[in-house]
């Protein structure tokens, strides 16, 4: 999965932590989902103040992305890693060194046993000058981070180009 | 994100569609979540039979993966593509072809304004020994698909090892 770093105020402050469980959910108005442990210093800030950010690290990151994964915002101050900014919401921190941020509002919170989804509605998106062709996000430019657990855990980055998608598999049709 | 191939028995067929939407949402017990459209026929069989599976397909499958995004069920007969095979639901055709397959039934439906998030309960997950290390799935040997789609869609491979992760964030500990 792809990796993000996920931003909320906690206690008035900004935290981040590393999430591989997230994803787009809908695209009219367009809706992200995170799901992280029950127990999470980040829940409770998003819950308080029901806003939260997805920030997409690129490679350079990757030494702060997995530290925001290991350490609790209970212990750590992890926000002295960035440059942090803010958006309407106002209590949704973002990652100035992250090429693409999303800035969303909490509209619905599923509780599984172990762990609560978050949904939220995209109220903003950030992206620097760099990382775009024409008036679109290039993704490949911004280097994402992807992790592999199994066997062992790495992170990997983003191979090569196989196909075109949405018209490769029109050579199937009978 | 990467690409899975969900299947479901819909109208007493195996059906499948390809989707970039989806996440492991919880650990214990497992669980995943697809986000797939409300018109969606994969959503009616996934309902009416409480089951579905997420097969992960390698780089070898470019093509099929694609035509089962382009094509719907409605329309084509999509399980002529593959080997079908069932588990113990009975009702969540998977595909011989792919590494990894994951068989699950039916916990909670979210409706979101032009989508379903389905949660399912991981009841059986299958991998061919070719894609072992030991015990484990190694998914790098799968070859997974990553979907990009912008600034244009394309299919990519997983890159190279960048980090061991859950461990060189250490390095940034006060």
């Amino acid at each position: 999965m792809p990796v993000a770093i996920v931003g909320a105020t906690v206690n008035d402050k900004p935290n981040f932590m590393a999430v591989a469980w997230f994803s787009k959910v809908n695209n009219n108005p367009p809706m992200m989902m995170i799901g992280i442990g029950k127990e999470k210093y980040t829940g409770e800030g998003i819950k308080e103040n029901m806003a939260f950010s997805i920030n997409i690290p690129g490679k350079d990151l990757v030494k702060e992305t997995d530290y925001c994964g290991l350490k609790s915002g209970r212990t750590e101050d992890k926000s002295r890693l960035f440059e942090v900014f803010y958006g309407e919401t106002g209590t949704a921190p973002m990652i100035q060194e992250c090429s693409v941020n999303y800035e969303l509002k909490l509209v619905e919170t599923i509780e599984l046993p172990g762990n609560n989804l978050f949904i939220g509605e995209i109220v903003a998106a950030y992206t620097d000058e760099k990382s775009l062709s024409g008036q679109k996000p290039d993704l490949p430019k911004t280097e994402p981070l992807i992790l592999v657990v199994s066997p062992t855990p790495h992170y990997y980055d983003l191979g090569s180009q196989i196909a075109d998608a949405f018209k490769i598999g029109n050579d199937l049709t009978k």
